[in-house]
């Protein structure tokens, strides 16, 4: 009876919250139909003007107007248009990123230059030992190509782990796996004492909280687009270079998109002044242009209004799943702290493979990460309150039954 | 009169040879207007299934069934799968190849894993001196990340110019600019006759004739898909590591695509075998399976039919060329002899850029190409002889009183 009463005072709970939803509305921008979509940290649902857009690019920019469309459709400039679209949601101002390659292709260029910058005398790299891996991996061949020694710490780990020797350090705002949001203020801080460079991935933060890059004094940054930003599968990245810093931004991967005079077909490379330089090569059209659409969302909605929300519903999910989830079954390993918290709540879980599959039968899609991590993320531009308490229902109605 | 008798004759060839054409059907498989189209070796035209399928991956796959197509639709195999399906159209047998990002990141890492094969020994990296910038500027940051002397020298000069210290060698299979073809088997020979690495760049041939990387023993391979293959703007380059240096390559960007084990989430990274370890991010995958749509038209066609009539049809420029436009105004920068030529024309010419301008507006597209050049690229799946006849003459026209 109390089970009925407790799940009474959700529901009338979730009702009220999503009336005075300000964002409650932006929820019909997206294709969404009646599933919890909670996995929106790693693909953004379909924002519903980019079929439209996408078939504007195929059928006329590429079918009709073809190569004329580099210049007359604005093909050329995308990069860095879409990168000015992206700076005031990542805190910074126009000019300082260029959209194009992966997540790690960017980390690669970020970490190199970023080396180079710091002078021949520092050899050490710092990496977060609790990255996604990809990062991991490209920082260990960065310092390879370039001569350095590769540090794993943890970021709490950092501030002791820094010192002279120091020249770059690459961390996450949010952790991929628990959701835990790093204090980039302090880190950057913390990293420019001893003179190293500062790298951050924002591939689970940008457009989900407020990130400050330039307020903050970030030296490089790289991300994704196709979460929190709904780019679509696979959308490229994009790279910040700090305005003062660009004209020291010496990239390994020089391709001739970034030269200063790209159509004087030029034996000798000669860098584009600004973002500009962080390009390589032939941008990828349909995928960038998709972006682009999706963007839009973002003249109408800002990212503090999106972070209030963000919170609300992670705390309200946390509150239904101790309501729902019979104690001992699940444990967060997500801050419950504000400060500490992303876009999403990670839980560990027995058998979690096979409960996320059961979620996902049940109409509640989050994702599974191995070995035991059920990772469920809130997009505050199309979930709800009424969504976050019906993911934790079935996530109780799964896990009741197991549990006893 | 005699010129009109001439333009009668050609005019009368176009009609015959259209008419014997057994690709000519191919052209309803494009989507093309009335303007003769002569920049495919830039951006080929649209494919008429690219559309659908491009609709069908947005709205469907990314908008219904969201991240459950990474599996169902097939897309976190795409890079290889869409790999196997350009093979046979540079002469590889399948499990060679993988798609994903520009032709200037692949460079990149065939070039750096090339260095690495060859040896510690090996101190120097040869270019093609003529080769499109990008090459020779992504080759430089190789050779500097490597600790290598880059060398640039003409095709011509290679066998010239290896030695023991050689370890690898970057050619372009045909030159973008004259449209030169070189003689990849000898090269190749060549090359392996001192022991160092050989890296084609396809991106002028593949498609528009046989490359036979198999059977010329050719040890890595990059190209782009947005040409001859007709791809898409910016579509997904590919990189061809041969099946018995797989276990040797050793990437530069050893992204979490390109990892034994990708979902595992593992700290350490270990490579993938076979060509997946050429892999790095995530892929891009709007423009990717745009790129698996527009390869279908290969299920019908064969490059050695492409070849045969590629070669007639600018056999048959050059001769309308000759014919049309006064002696001594233009002259072709791209050879005569069959064995040395691509599948485009070049022309020097006085006021090249003024000169495309007017053909352009007159409905006949080629591209300039600084300070003096005229290219005019020629795709045998939708160009046709009375096509050429016209650009020929639409030529004549606009360079017949300015010679004067």
């Amino acid at each position: 009876m109390s089970d009925l009463v407790a799940r009474a005072e959700k529901i009338a709970r979730a009702e009220k919250l999503d009336a005075a939803d300000e964002l409650a509305h932006q929820r019909e921008r997206f294709v969404l139909d009646d599933v919890v979509y909670l996995d929106g940290n790693s693909l953004g649902a379909l924002p519903a003007n980019v079929p439209g857009r996408v078939e504007d690019v195929v059928r006329r920019q590429w079918g009709e107007l073809r190569i004329r469309s580099w210049d007359e459709s604005g093909w050329w400039t995308a990069p860095e248009r879409i990168g000015d679209r992206i700076a005031p949601l990542v805190g910074a101002a126009p000019g300082q990123i260029v959209v194009g390659d992966s997540t790690s292709v960017n980390v690669f260029k970020a970490l190199v230059a970023a080396v180079r910058m710091a002078g021949e005398d520092r050899d050490e790299i710092l990496v977060d030992a609790t990255t996604f891996p990809t990062d991991g991996y490209i920082a260990e061949s960065a310092a390879r190509l370039t001569g350095r020694t590769l540090r794993p710490v943890t970021p709490a780990e950092v501030p002791g782990a820094l010192s002279g020797r120091t020249a770059a350090v690459l961390l996450n705002h949010v952790d991929y796996r628990t959701g835990r949001l790093h204090d980039l203020p302090s880190l950057t801080s913390a990293i420019h004492a001893v003179g190293a460079i500062a790298v951050w991935d924002l591939c689970h933060s940008a457009g989900a909280l407020p990130v400050g890059l330039d307020e903050h004094g970030v030296d490089l940054a790289v991300g994704c687009t196709y979460k929190y930003l709904n780019g679509g599968p696979g959308s490229p990245a994009y790279l910040y270079v700090r305005s003062t810093l660009q004209d020291r931004f010496d990239s390994p991967l020089p391709g001739w998109n970034s030269h200063a005079d790209p159509f004087g077909m030029r034996t000798d490379y000669a860098p584009a002044p600004g973002a500009l330089r962080g390009r390589v090569g032939t941008p990828d059209i349909l995928s960038m242009l998709a972006l682009e659409a999706a963007l839009e969302v973002w003249d109408e909605v800002s990212v503090q209004a999106v972070r209030a929300k963000s919170l609300a519903l992670t705390d309200f999910f946390l509150e239904c799943v101790a309501s729902y989830v019979p104690q001992g079954v699940v444990e967060s390993l997500t801050p419950s702290a504000h400060e500490e918290r992303g876009s999403q709540v990670a839980l560990r879980c027995g058998n979690a493979g096979d409960v996320m599959k059961r979620l996902i039968e049940r109409g509640v899609v989050g994702d599974f990460r191995h070995p035991d991590v059920l990772r469920f993320g809130f997009t505050p531009l199309y979930v709800g309150f009424g969504d976050v308490e019906r993911a934790a229902r079935v996530l109780g109605e799964v896990l009741g039954p197991l549990s006893r």
